[in-house]
């Protein structure tokens, strides 16, 4: 399978002759494109044209992150895989409000049901709390009647936030860590060190759905939940919904439980808290091998990789657009 | 209202305090960046991190096109002013049987429009055959009744496939050459001299619509005379009917005339005719040249070049789709 390459250091990314060349102060480094995915740019580094030319060419993505951790955009590359009817399928049911509530409801349906998942896993793990875990996974199982009967799109959004909420307020059962209390969710800039982890790993889960739409037919500028403005990419959005918990949330809590991630590794800025470049390297390597873990997947009855899961939702979702099979989100048994 | 900027030098580009700063040999400039939407690439640019940092959180997208102006991909902040919105204008009048059919309409009456204008210029400067071209002229200046009529997509084809026919049947009169007589439509592949200039004519002038189209917010996937489908773009298509008499069909008439290509420059293979390689660049040159040509725009009281007048087009189309202004095709006076 082909990687993910990280780029922490600062240097200069070029094409020589038919690599991928990349240049420090410290090393010189080829790195064979046949065997990249995409590639993940922490540090400061400039890139020619030439070499945008050749990952285009190969099509990898490429996605920026800037000195704090946080996010600044991607290079897509030309779609290659050119279909007018499948955005044909995905605006329709964008237009049409009953197919497009639909499609939401089965994203925050299939959230609420990871969300759920995790809570299962730690509910006999934990020290105190079990109970209100195991209330928790009651409630959630109980959303089917508010999700159904939610009209707009507002209220499912309404829906999955109250959920939400009350998952995260799980969290200081589950670590059980002075280090990291949860407090609230607090964003640009996260107020404190769990949160600061929550919004890296979120906005990492993000650019891993985009690198995987654009190697379907999908568009990634038509989602469902996601699409109540146009000031941003949105189906990758709804997809990382149902694998956020899982993928982002469980390797927190494993991070903080193995003492992997500390107080160490993370900075004080005037208007927040940052995991520093120490944290982000260990969370993305460590998040790396999680998305290449095998897991059984049911349906197929064969082991997959977490990131092949993202691209076989993504495959369902198609299938949902062109009447081939109603959509039902992914939900892990473990 | 904010510009696009377009880079047809080499050099770099850079942030510079609050501006954008773009340095190459012959020059360096300041930029400001509150003025600009977006960055179109064609010369070989290096860009920095910080400088992608700088236009994600100004919300500025790039695009960059190759050596030979073909789009290679994008950087889209992760922010930004985003072409969904367009898309599914464009989707909404593809799925309204009504509102497709219209767009379709306008662009079978630009084209008939052009190839009129086309005859008309031509009617006066031939030695036999004025009387055919000016009994056609008026034949297609009656094509409203019947494209009004056609009440669906095939309807239209087939008044545009016999408008065409009948247009093609002028080409003798207008060459009036024994080495290059029409005989009848021929493709894939061509089986005379005729039919291989057009062939290869309107396909540059399909890509030539398609590169005009990347610099637009609208999706060539989706066109609205040729049926989206799978397998090709079809914007394109629609648009290049309407410059394919002007662009493509006089320059024809034109190298021939001149005796720019003759039949030396055919090759025969086993199963049809094509143009020899000196031919096409000769064909591609001159084309280029046109379409770098100025003429005057009547609605913009100013000259602008061919392929100037092909994004123009496009533009309207835009406005039409998001219900600024209804679109009306191009039609040269000359």
């Amino acid at each position: 399978m082909k990687k993910t390459l990280y780029i922490f250091q600062n240097g200069e990314l070029r094409r020589k002759d038919n690599s991928l060349y990349f240049e420090s102060e410290e090393r010189k480094r080829y790195i064979p494109i046949e065997d990249t995915n995409d590639i993940y740019i922490f540090g400061e580094v400039d890139v020619t044209k030439r070499f945008l030319e050749f990952v285009s060419q190969k099509e990898v993505c490429l996605h920026y992150f800037n000195h704090y951790g946080y996010y600044v955009g991607s290079f897509y590359p030309r779609e290659h895989q050119n279909s007018g009817h499948v955005v044909l399928k995905q605006a329709e049911h964008y237009l049409d409000p009953g197919k497009r509530l639909q499609l939401a409801r089965t994203f925050v349906k299939g959230s609420i049901g990871q969300m759920a998942q995790v809570l299962k896993y730690y509910k006999n793990r934990i020290r105190t709390g079990s109970e209100k875990l195991t209330e928790l996974i009651e409630i959630f199982g109980d959303t089917s009647i508010p999700l159904f009967e939610a009209g707009t799109i507002e209220q499912l959004m309404a829906v999955e936030g109250h959920t939400r909420e009350k998952y995260y307020s799980s969290f200081d059962y589950i670590l059980d860590n002075p280090d990291f209390p949860f407090e609230k969710r607090s964003q640009r800039p996260p107020l404190n060190r769990l949160n600061a982890l929550i919004s890296f790993g979120n906005s990492i889960c993000y650019t891993v759905a985009l690198s995987e739409i654009y190697k379907t037919y999908l568009d990634p500028r038509i989602g469902y939940l996601h699409a109540t403005n146009f000031r941003r990419f949105s189906l990758n959005l709804d997809v990382a919904e149902i694998f956020k918990p899982i993928m982002v949330d469980r390797l927190i809590f494993s991070l903080i439980n193995k003492k992997m991630l500390t107080k160490k590794d993370f900075d004080k800025h005037t208007d927040g808290i940052m995991l520093s470049e120490a944290g982000r390297r260990t969370f993305v390597s460590e998040l790396d091998k999680r998305l290449q873990t095998t897991v059984n997947h049911r349906h197929l009855g064969k082991s997959v990789s977490y990131r092949r899961m993202i691209r076989l939702e993504l495959y369902k979702i198609q299938k949902h657009l062109l009447g081939e099979k109603e959509y039902s989100p992914y939900q892990s048994l473990w």
